[in-house]
């Protein structure tokens, strides 16, 4: 028996359908219809209840409805033993290098400029910048990482990643480890986080690190909201050393009301949205890896979590 | 003698420098330094003031600094004996295809509704489109529209252009004629407008034609403010029928204080930037044509006067 849970009943809906039309053979249920814990042996989820895991004593896997589990793995009613599974990809790259293209884009163009010149009625061109005047550090090169800096690069960009281990993309000028930070921060115009939160990135954009950048440079965070020091980057925009930010993601999500990133005029805020599961791709990852579980093979996507994802 | 102006005192100063570096042989001068204006040869120039070329009557041909020369055409002081090129491309084409490709990600992606959403503290999730579910029609299929189209064929937008006579570009669905704009309208989440003003584009975007758009669907102009109905395109964006607009150009430039569209909160203005003249690459052919002239070969981008551009 395989439970799919996540906080919209809608989308279990959803979801139910979509798994019950892919793979007659399993029983798929929601949580209403749970009544027997002990049959459970997959749990198909994003944001399950608290100790729900616990409750199900013959867990054999969960499968994450999401390329994140930061959240998953900070959870104490989930055995250790019990294997994980993330979404990889899943069109999330697609549309993290969209999120990432358009924040580059409107730095490059100063659309974030005459956004603000147009609140104050202001008439005036700046000299146009081309794609290859832009130096953009993209942080995270995992899947999704590369994926966007290949994108970049391919619009024309000067581009260079960072990772904690020494990574290869071609093409992508690859730095690693604390010097390779300080020197991809050092010569980064815009600022690209795609990082998963672990205990190695959480509170990784401090604000020593986003001082480093040069003057005028704008932050991307489509990671996680725990990576960044959000105090640290309103005092650095407030001061002017950073033009701009565009974040998705926020140490308390929902952003709270009245929380000051709000009404910063200088900060473009997105519900979350960088990268939506897609969720005809992701009922596609999972009942193939559901599929590979049947047959013995090794499913795809485990989460290492020493790793953090 | 070649005279060069523009309003701006800085910019002749700049491009005195790099003709004279570029052509030597020839003598450039400014309109301050004029004495003879009966040796005055060739003009260069974007917004000469008025009736300088009845002052010039040895004048042979105007070289643009724009690829648009719908001023330089309306003008009465200028023979039609004498020709005038325009700049082809120009690195504009690029330019253009960033402008477009801001406005339609922000679309697809929902920004503007994000951007409305975060003015009022509204934390909430939009189905994401992939490029292939946004219709984008382009008003235009010269040399910066076909780059326009393939750009953002090239993203994965489903593009389908418009000129007025049939024209053909490779893999672009391309519709002509009063037929071919009421399909392109009516199937055109996104309309990108990037037409030069002539008599018979002039008033092309009125409002029967902007309310043939697919309700929800945004207007790019980046051609020429004249095409467009400003208040017929304000009082759509009202009544909600259409969702957003991004303007480059206006009826009036710049655009007058007080004026509604810098406020409307579904109006994106820039000042006339979405490609901007390359002056290294506006020398670069302006210098060549002047040596085509020199050696008596034919000069490039004469502009028909009967076709506007």
């Amino acid at each position: 028996m395989i439970l799919i849970h996540t906080p919209s009943a809608k989308e279990v809906a959803a979801y139910l359908k979509l798994f019950r039309a892919a793979l007659p053979q399993h029983r798929f249920i929601s949580l209403d219809e749970m009544t027997q814990p002990e049959a459970v042996q997959y749990v198909i989820t994003w944001g399950p209840p608290p100790a729900l895991f616990a409750r199900l004593p013959k867990l054999e896997a969960v499968f994450a409805l999401g390329a994140g589990v930061d959240k998953l793995l900070a959870r104490d009613d989930l055995a250790a033993g019990v294997p994980i599974y993330r979404l990889l990809d899943g069109g999330m790259a697609l549309q993290m290098s969209e999120y990432v293209r358009f924040g580059v884009l409107s730095y490059q163009r100063h659309m974030d400029v005459y956004r603000r010149q147009q609140a104050a009625g202001v008439w005036k061109m700046l000299a146009p910048k081309l794609p290859a005047e832009v130096r953009v550090g993209v942080l995270g090169l995992g899947e999704i990482g590369s994926a966007v800096a290949l994108a970049l690069a391919a619009d024309g960009y000067r581009v260079s990643g960072w990772s904690r281990s020494a990574k290869q993309v071609a093409g992508i000028r690859c730095l690693h480890g604390d010097d390779g930070l300080a020197e991809l921060l050092a010569g980064s115009e815009v600022l690209a986080c795609v990082l998963p939160s672990t205990p190695q990135t959480q509170g990784l954009l401090n604000e020593q690190r986003l001082a480093a950048l040069p003057p005028g440079a704008m932050l991307i965070n489509a990671g996680r909201g725990d990576l960044l020091d959000e105090d640290a980057l309103l005092a650095l925009l407030d001061s002017g050393h950073l033009r701009c930010a565009q974040l998705d993601v926020f140490a308390s999500e929902p952003l709270p009301h009245g929380h000051r990133l709000w009404q910063h005029p200088a900060v473009t805020v997105t519900p979350h949205i960088a990268a939506i599961t897609l969720r005809e791709e992701a009922v596609r990852q999972i009942a193939a890896n559901l599929e590979r579980l049947a047959t013995g093979d090794a499913a795809q996507g485990q989460v290492l979590r020493e790793r953090g994802y």
